[in-house]
């Protein structure tokens, strides 16, 4: 069996717990795995450097940033390596320049264009366990050092297990696995055992955080069997794999959010120039282009619900004469969504006081746009809603 | 003008220490000077990592270890690149493997054996400043990635300015040049203004720490004009340059010392014999080879005289059958030395209480072995005595 692990940050916060997983690829080891293991930098190290930075300049070098954070991922990789060794296990540790992986030369948020882990190759033959620091790359054009941006380091192990026909790929944190509801939210969540691509692929594109949209996508694309579950532990889980069956099943699978919404007025005829002149704005502002989650016109104005991580949308204060404080709810379901379901729920969510903003009606999901003091209320009721179903 | 500046630990501590060098650089740069920096880690970083990869294992296998502490330099010099573009100095940051720094395979200790430092001239040509991680190189044999050992950046630092035939090499640090003696031991010492390489070399081996004697090495045999002085303040430091005239001139120069000596006692007929015994028993131990300052044979004995830094001194206690603890002072002097001057020397210690257990001569100095009780007295007495002269 031949599988990858990518063990987050909140895994490896310390020496004791990296000592821990690497207990735990010894043990996989020892039961004749094969097996590469992607880690994140330690803890809360990514941040810790990225402020760093700021107090060096506001807008530092996005070349430079790269060589920075790329330290998180080999410091932890260069120690799970040593854990694993210490304990009779034949490790290896490689950057993602040595891993071959290859990228566009575009800094902090590169695309994986291309896969040659001849080293890897190399020592996988030798019996070795591979560790390889995730989250980064290396343009072939400019020699380059760059990162993948946000939830790197999933992409990365997708990738691999795409590249090696992996048998899994195990995407292991402080979660149980995907559950019914954000569990800090609803203390009943329950945690899926199976679901299928598509639905992974619209709780993250509508705020599940268990894994990076963009990995979700990548590993539906390249149709690699995915388990989700939590570090420290076994026995507990999701797999994601296959297509669900497009019954006209309206159970509520799952219940996810954006926290961070907010509606913007853009004047302008086309929709494509309202995008641009957002993007231009956040650019001038050193921020990130935000998810675009809905779009509407109204007479010679768009308006975009955006979202992102709060320290991205909490700058936009008063930039483009944005609405309040907005969340989004979703209700990702078993089977295809039919439109009354959308207004039964509606229905349910006011007689809890909560009044819906407007709702974004999708395949699997019904996503209700409303006050963010409504958010946890919502969550919570939308799921009693699934028990109940 | 072009010369390579190094900046050591601990002018390198705080964002604001980095900022504060960054300004300094641009000043050079404004006055067309070109320039190579190169960067040992931030304040106390590769003695933390060092310590927790003592935490994950007691022997921590050694390319991991590589792999790890060469972050230390990559953060220190990503953040100067962009303290130094953030004052619009052009400036970019090469890792020792991306600076074409080709060691041997050996870990930890690598020697450097080349440098092909085709991004270093490209952006040399652009009239950009290179920033460049000290201490760190790659193996061309084997690809990995290698340390140079203590004071390795200073060693990179003086490599680079011999290929590229700088004006100066400026190791620049906490202290203010090369002194009479230790300013910690004796508030009198003063900065010497300029010394030839053979007085460097002679008070690097006996002890000296503002440069390591490696590197001392190195500047001597190709020929680099050295400055030694402080990171944060100009119009002072020393210049090292030449041989010195050899007439007998028996005037200190400057007082300096190895605090944690040790004489051991090992069974062997041939010297090498004893010196291979001391090697593996310390190997065994996981503790790097000792500096011998002595050997002397006693029937079938070798007595040698052996020194390093504190943490790998005081493990050797009960394995060698050693002495108490010991140190040297050593007087290096501004031109040949005559044995009467020992002689003179030793009365004036005794006459201050202090025994002197042994001399060793050189050319250009007399090193005295004492009790390590005595050390701080003798420092004192023996850089009197230059004021003295």
């Amino acid at each position: 069996m031949f599988i990858v692990q990518k063990y987050g940050g909140s895994s490896l916060q310390t020496a004791e717990d990296i000592k821990k997983v690497a207990g735990r690829i010894a043990e996989l080891y020892h039961k004749k795995t094969n097996l590469i293991v992607v880690v994140s930098a330690m803890g809360n190290t990514t941040n810790e450097l990225t402020d760093l930075a700021k107090k060096i300049s506001p807008s530092p070098s996005q070349r430079e940033l790269d060589m920075l954070l790329t330290t998180g991922e080999r410091i932890s990789m260069a120690l799970l390596s040593m854990a694993l060794i210490d304990l009779d296990v034949p490790a290896i540790s490689f950057t993602g320049s040595q891993a071959g992986v290859m990228t566009n030369d575009s800094f902090n948020n590169a695309q994986i264009l291309d896969i040659k882990p001849i080293r890897v190759e190399e020592a996988l033959k030798q019996n070795k366990v591979v560790v390889l620091a995730g989250f980064q790359g290396v343009s072939p054009k400019t020699k380059e050092i760059t990162t993948l941006g946000r939830g790197g380091s999933d992409t990365t192990a997708i990738a691999m297990a795409a590249h090696f026909k992996a048998s899994r790929c195990e995407i292991l944190k402080d979660v149980d696995g995907i559950a019914t509801a954000d569990p800090k939210v609803n203390k009943n969540a329950k945690v899926i055992s199976e679901i299928a691509y598509n639905h992974l692929t619209d709780m993250t594109f509508w705020g599940a955080r268990f894994l990076h949209h963009r990995a979700a996508e990548l590993a539906q694309h390249l149709n690699v069997p995915v388990f989700i579950g939590p570090s420290h532990k076994t026995g507990i889980g999701t797999i994601i794999k296959g297509e669900s069956l497009m019954y006209e099943n309206q159970k509520i699978l799952s219940v996810n959010s954006h926290a961070f919404v907010r509606e913007v007025s853009i004047s302008a005829d086309e929709l494509h120039e309202a995008i641009d002149k957002v993007q231009a704005t956040l650019t001038k502002k050193q921020l990130p282009m935000l998810q675009i989650l809905h779009s509407e016109r109204k007479e010679r104005q768009w308006k975009l619900l955006l979202t992102g991580a709060k320290e991205h949308i909490t700058p936009i204060n008063g930039i483009f004469n944005e609405t309040n404080e907005l969340s989004t709810v979703t209700t990702t379901c078993l089977g295809l969504v039919a439109s009354s379901k959308a207004a039964e729920l509606a229905k349910k969510l006011k007689s809890n006081g909560i009044e819906t903003k407007n709702i974004i009606y999708a395949p699997l999901s019904i996503t209700f746009v409303l006050d963010q003091r409504d958010r946890e209320k919502a969550i919570h009721t939308l799921s009693m809603q699934h028990a109940n179903d």
